[in-house]
């Protein structure tokens, strides 16, 4: 669990009500390592008492891991506007508990970490794993809400896009932020 | 700001990304009595930035006023879905503060807190902000924020309905719950 030297350990979170995912890597230079991953689940019950476990569970792991950054995913706008709804006030509720920690926090759309991991902003879940597998040297295959957290702590790695500087609609990003 | 002996202190909130009213009151049998409401508000910028204003408002909010039990709006599903997202983040991150500071929160729709207040669920904001401002005996308009929230801790106040055991599609509410 030790941090090496001069490496930055990158936290990367998958958000969602009832399954949220999260993955810890350490990055040195180029090298990556795996260092840790897996879920948080909340069961089914009143919406407070699941961000209360979510919020608690994404405690933990900050005090386990001690990121220096995270990484989340930024959800994509569900047809049902009440899972949107619900998507939301879990993401809210994890992204509260990072920055209570006092954690800087970077989002990623779901285009850039597939485009940063596969190099193909469309690839599928499966290609994420694949990739995220290859890139840590993976033994076994992590859930797939654990691979995307992977996946995205990989993309804030490699600048949020894996390809130096890549510019969309005329603005350039850096560190997944637009500037 | 002290509570008055055998007397239970409410904090409604209202939330959203850019501003989140808030609405303390103490409730002692059916005597109701204002302690404070006013707004947290967040700038424009990087969603984790407002996230952790928000988070930190209300956590200043709970140390200031120490409620015993807290009542949050439902919020409504907007037409546009992007607009839905944010505030469920908003929503999240509030009840993510409240339960992170151990507060029991109850949740109520809009409909519930309009029939509490002024016993029309269809009533408009108006005359919620008049019935809050007659029932608390307010010498001054609050802000609608603020009204919204301050109606959400009475409506808590008066048991989640002001009517008694009302029955919506066959199941009873009590506190706000379906039980």
């Amino acid at each position: 669990m030790g941090l090496p030297p001069r490496a930055i350990r990158i936290l990367g979170i998958d958000p969602g009500l009832r399954v949220t995912g999260y993955g810890v890597i350490d990055q040195e230079g180029q090298k990556l390592s795996y260092v840790a991953s897996g879920v948080v689940r909340t069961k089914d019950g009143e919406l407070p008492e699941r961000i209360q476990v979510l919020f608690a569970g994404i405690g933990e792991i900050l005090e386990a891991y001690r990121p220096g950054a995270c990484a989340v995913e930024k959800v994509f706008v569900n047809v049902n506007p009440q899972s949107t709804l619900l998507l939301g006030q879990a993401r809210g509720a994890a992204i509260a508990a990072l920055t209570a920690a006092g954690q800087s926090v970077y989002e990623y759309t779901a285009l850039q970490v597939k485009q940063a991991v596969v190099g193909n902003g469309h690839a599928d879940k499966r290609q994420v794993l694949h990739m995220v597998m290859r890139l840590l040297k993976l033994p076994g295959e992590p859930s797939m809400d654990a691979s995307d957290a992977l996946a995205c702590a990989i993309c804030h790695a490699h600048g949020g896009t894996g390809l130096g500087a890549l510019t969309t609609a005329g603005r350039r990003r850096r560190g997944g932020r637009l500037l």
